[in-house]
């Protein structure tokens, strides 16, 4: 039986790296030899959002243990761009990534179950076969025990929001209640449940979603959540840096995963690679920002002790 | 220009009734004539999907101003699934009808743009072109400008979950902050964003969707939200009652919609209608709960007030 907890760790092991590769295709970005054709059909859209992800997962298959494309930039497309999203899922998995979907579902009772049953689980489980899912947890507890009840059925994982790395997340995380703030009661709530799911190594499969960009916080959810695996999104375009995440890794140097989106996918466009690769050698960017990434966050996880 | 809160108040008025029928086809209610197919395979499942609410959308658009597709129900069906929500969506907005999708889709900057782009506005400006989009607050107020941004441009819609039918809505949104609760907190919120965007009938574009399951805070959030559409969800077999929702209408009678989904499209299963129809005549099932709806409500709106 799979265990998301499990097989995150082993893949973070294997790959000797927390990095995650977010896949948030968005046209405007995509190096120009990719986005030359009619960019006002979805169709079109979709198909070169698929080529894009599908070289991406090329380069960095053999560098990191998993990728999380976004949903919203292939929903974006219509129906085509979903048919582009489940191929990109397969091809990751057929690559032996894990597959994280960042679609932050959420809806209650058998809703949310039906979200859960359609995008978690391999081997023809789901349509979607990722092997884990971000959701939002405003509509509560009860909410988010569907999504748990089929990931723990599936070899599934969960990645709960609990702190995000935008400044408005301060709205209604930050606020105070009387026994803390809104992310700590959320953020208790997921250690509860990471703790009944809990695997071999000693993580749960539902983990938390930490935003790179407020440190502080993250070295207080690392001691409140001690068996919860933390997402952290916000490194590098959002301005989380590696010393900043440091505090989201437990005292194994394991237990967070770091995603960069546009710093790895787009690295073609910034200053330090657009003269040294140019558009046309966008594929070494990406592999040179992936392997820059490593390098920085490898003094700070299990995998660069080890190594 | 279009504007979703002056057209929601025209469907309104037109048909005479707040009643929203939501399209959530659960493949284990659907009458026999329609599931006794290869229930596996998930593109039969969604064509079915497909035909069942073509059928209800035939019997409910002379009836009602406006349907809300579940999309997690569609999605579960993988790209086939999202082939047929784009096609319930287009067939109802032919009959007539508002479309309010339900998606509660949440992110930041431009994957929450992406989202809106996709899913919002008319005319080949979306691929899923609905009139107004569901979306959850937690990740705040930055997080829900781009989708206001995109539907004010578009002449859409958006409903923010405020206070949530479920009983685990308390978990966060009942919390109490220095000022008031959570959810006010998203109330404020929300109200501000209607009067910014307010129409030629007064209210804004953008809605809250507070449950028919709390009367007590239906009542509040009236009052909180004087300019603001209120979705009201779990009427019926959530144990919502015409009683109930009677404060979710302001002065005019106008204001709330209220919305359906088993206790319509499902009604042949309801036992006063299963003997009296049985399955065979499942769509005389749906005309006959959605008519009983209407006259249920009719004493609470300006249109039972008007007739």
């Amino acid at each position: 039986m799979r265990h998301f907890g499990d097989d995150l760790a082993s893949a973070v092991k294997r790959t000797g790296t927390p990095v995650l590769v977010g896949l948030d295709p968005r046209w405007e970005q995509l190096p120009v030899s990719l986005s030359s054709g009619n960019s006002d059909d979805r169709s079109v859209r979709a198909a070169v959002y698929e080529k894009f992800c599908r070289e991406v997962i090329d380069v960095v298959a053999p560098l990191v243990p998993a990728v999380k494309p976004q949903a919203a930039f292939f929903e974006e497309c219509g129906p085509a761009g979903m048919t582009a999203l489940a191929k990109t899922i397969a091809y990751a998995r057929q690559k032996g990534l894990l597959v994280i979907l960042d679609g932050k579902r959420n809806d209650i009772g058998s809703t949310a179950e039906a979200y859960a049953r359609g995008f978690l689980g391999r081997d023809g489980q789901s349509a979607w076969e990722a092997d884990a899912l971000t959701v939002s947890p405003y509509l509560g507890a009860d909410s988010l025990q569907p999504f748990i009840d089929v990931a723990s059925e599936r070899g599934a994982g969960l990645f709960v929001l609990v702190k995000t790395s935008n400044p408005g997340s301060h709205m209604l995380q930050d606020q105070q209640l009387s026994e803390g703030t809104v992310y700590r009661r959320v953020a208790d709530y997921v250690e509860k449940q990471s703790q009944l799911t809990s695997g071999q190594r000693g993580y749960g499969i539902v983990g938390a979603v930490v935003g790179a960009t407020y440190p502080a916080q993250i070295a207080e959810l690392r001691t409140a959540m001690p068996q919860t695996w933390l997402l952290v999104p916000g490194f590098g375009s959002q301005g989380g840096t590696a010393e900043g995440v440091a505090p989201a890794f437990d005292h194994r140097g394991l237990g967070a995963i770091i995603n960069n989106s546009r710093g790895i996918i787009f690295a073609h466009k910034r200053p330090e690679f657009s003269e040294r690769f140019g558009e046309s050698r966008w594929q070494e960017a990406v592999e040179t920002a992936t392997l820059e990434m490593i390098a920085q966050l490898r003094a700070e996880t299990l995998a660069g002790k080890l190594s």
